[in-house]
């Protein structure tokens, strides 16, 4: 018998109407012959009535009764699923974390998950039940406490389930129909793609954070299950969504898959730092204690014996960043001639395992960006990956044009 | 080191200041030195939304996962009272059903409890946890399913625990401040008794309803727990609200208690039923078959060979008993003259565990009914309890009438 496993976010389940409809999504793929495996959120607007609760309660709560409070959302709508099921005739039972169990380890508020045993489950599935419905999100601490799997739980759940019971596929429900070679809102030639590389997924974080949560995607990778996301609106269609998927898995690849963007970026160029061996780790390591997301680093000579060290960061953490630098340098761990921030870029990239057997996929890049006038102020590239900072003003149109010159918008 | 529990019902623990208030009176019995078992419902009106969901979804849902989702109205008011604790620097952690665990057998949506091991909260005050929140009304069945106890659940779970852990009281915070000597909208005169028996406070049910649960005062005479019903909205003092306990600690008894009423009464007569041995069942089984709950019942006997069989049941199961009968008699198991049904009666009681050693009790009663002039139309008697159906119109004056006869408004 082969497992599937359906994960329903929380707009897909925010009324007992919309639990009907998700239901009957469930109820097909029973009748396709799967046993399945529902993974379900709370419905939308609980767990913020939750937080909002804990938070009048206890500013500085403790994690262990934070879960214990948000984690009872996603077991109401397990148990209303699993009545909606039974009202379709279908066997169905709803399971909390500890009933699984699902065994985390101790991290409240942000655990990780250490393992599914499958005894439980498996045993009810023999014994004729046909869907086991999850709330997903939480889990048990080796002391017997209820933990929560902190953000994009949910998603990580359905992949962790999926991993434990060798599914055949791990179906992400959402209100988005599947993840596109950029943001349409930017450019109508966006396209849904049908299937990507979980690498390509990974590094289209900035596309695909409202899809997919990365956690998921490098669970779902580490252990080849194969995600399908799609929309719960929708009508239902065999090629729904977009398949995320190992890259052996698709067969014709454009190099580029899509155009990522980060609009609110910020450069920040340490000038004339002192250039010695350990000074990287002397900036970035109070950088990384303040707290400050580094993104693209880049190390200039500027004249002999000095260098200049450029650095983005989200442009809400430049005052943190500048204070951390400040400090070290009357710390005396670092010595530079002054600190410049321009707070007006954002970051372009362009995305492809196709990058890996392609060449002139950069030099294609800066062509475009030049024949828009773009200026690039800072490249970094990865294996599958180039990108650019440039002007925030210049952001819309460099997508636009990067979509325009891989043709993006013709189907893979 | 004694333990103190302390029960907070829906409309004391309804919004975080109102769950802060109740932290508060707890916060000062682990000042006195006490360990506090905290027994919490949900946050009133939380329970009415989850069973709608219910409802929407599966009008004949199955009881276990309406246990799963109802239960968790409780969980969430658990967490946020120990993260109040915690917030007054008191050590407390939050306990699910599952946790303790509180173990119930497999009835869902009426479960009762078979146990409550002490080794898991023992350790824990052990270690130092001075409050043990636990989320009322939930316990966990042998097949490891969540089960809740129904009508009354967190009261008889206080108890439960008071039992189990050998507390030195059972604190019922509600939101009445106390059992009265008969309802005051009645008479002003009534008076809020510092004391009274198990006994009498099981007959006084018509009065207690609304201030604790049959079965979670059956369950403390049973295990000799000290239940003291206070309100959760008045100040604070040593004496606050009544004491229910064992009749040998009430130290001068009034012969009477209290007067208790019941207003939706109806007398139904079955006129000239042949007498015969097997008669009471043949009538009394299919009543109970239709659900008709039987309260006083009397036999006259009106001429050779027959006899008149009068009863009273609750004025809206008329029309249920008249069916019941018809068809008894059409399936031949009893034969009757005439059924005759007075919907417009009463039934008033005074109740006393002094009846026992004092004579004389009824004589007085039925002396200040005739002073009035009301009629009695059935009279029936326990050990410490009299009861008389009298015409509706009359009711408030015989209650009035007997808190005068029996001397209530004076301190027992």
């Amino acid at each position: 018998m082969s497992v599937l496993v359906m994960k329903f976010g929380g707009t897909s389940v925010g009324t007992t109407d919309r639990i009907k409809r998700a239901a009957k999504r469930v109820g097909r793929e029973v009748a396709n012959g799967h046993d399945v495996i529902v993974i379900v959120s709370a419905m939308s607007g609980k767990t913020n009535e939750l937080v909002g609760w804990v938070d009048e309660t206890s500013p500085l709560y403790d994690a262990r009764e934070y879960d214990a409070v948000v984690s009872s959302g996603e077991n109401v709508t397990a148990g209303l699923m699993a009545l909606t099921l039974q009202e379709m005739d279908i066997p169905a039972r709803s399971w909390q974390g500890w009933q699984v169990p699902l065994k985390t380890n101790g991290a409240h508020g942000a655990a990780r998950i250490e393992s599914i045993p499958t005894a439980n489950l498996d045993a009810r599935f023999a014994d004729g039940m046909k869907v086991a419905v999850v709330a997903g999100f939480q889990g048990i601490s080796p002391e017997g406490r209820i933990t929560t799997l902190g953000r994009g739980g949910s998603d990580t759940t359905a992949v962790a389930f999926a991993a434990a019971f060798g599914a055949m596929r791990c179906d992400i429900y959402t209100d988005v129909d599947g993840v596109y070679t950029t943001d349409p809102r930017i450019t109508s030639k966006a396209r849904k793609l049908d299937r990507i590389a979980f690498e390509e997924m990974l590094e289209l974080a900035s596309l695909g954070a409202k899809v997919l949560q990365t956690r998921s995607v490098e669970l779902a990778m580490r252990y080849k299950v194969k995600l399908r996301v799609l929309s719960s609106f929708d009508e239902y269609d065999e090629t729904a969504g977009t398949l995320v998927c190992g890259e052996d898995e698709i067969m014709e690849n454009n190099v580029v898959a899509g155009v990522a963007y980060s609009r609110d970026e910020a450069k920040m160029t340490l000038i004339s730092v002192a250039d010695r061996p350990g000074i990287a780790a002397a900036i970035f390591g109070p950088l990384a204690e303040a707290g400050v997301n580094v993104d693209m680093i880049v190390q200039n000579i500027s004249e002999e014996g000095r260098t200049d060290m450029t650095f983005s960061c989200p442009v809400d953490q430049v005052k943190r960043a500048a204070k951390a630098m400040e400090d070290a340098k009357q710390r005396g761990e670092i010595n530079y001639h002054d600190l410049v921030a321009d707070t007006e870029v954002s970051k372009v990239s362009v995305v492809g395992i196709g990058m890996r057997s392609h060449a002139g996929v950069a030099a294609r890049m800066f062509k475009a960006l030049r024949d828009e006038n773009v200026n690039i102020k800072v490249i970094t590239t990865s294996e599958i990956k180039i990108s650019v900072l440039i002007d925030r003003k210049y952001m819309e149109l460099a997508v636009q044009a990067l979509h325009d010159a891989f043709e993006l918008e013709k189907a893979r």
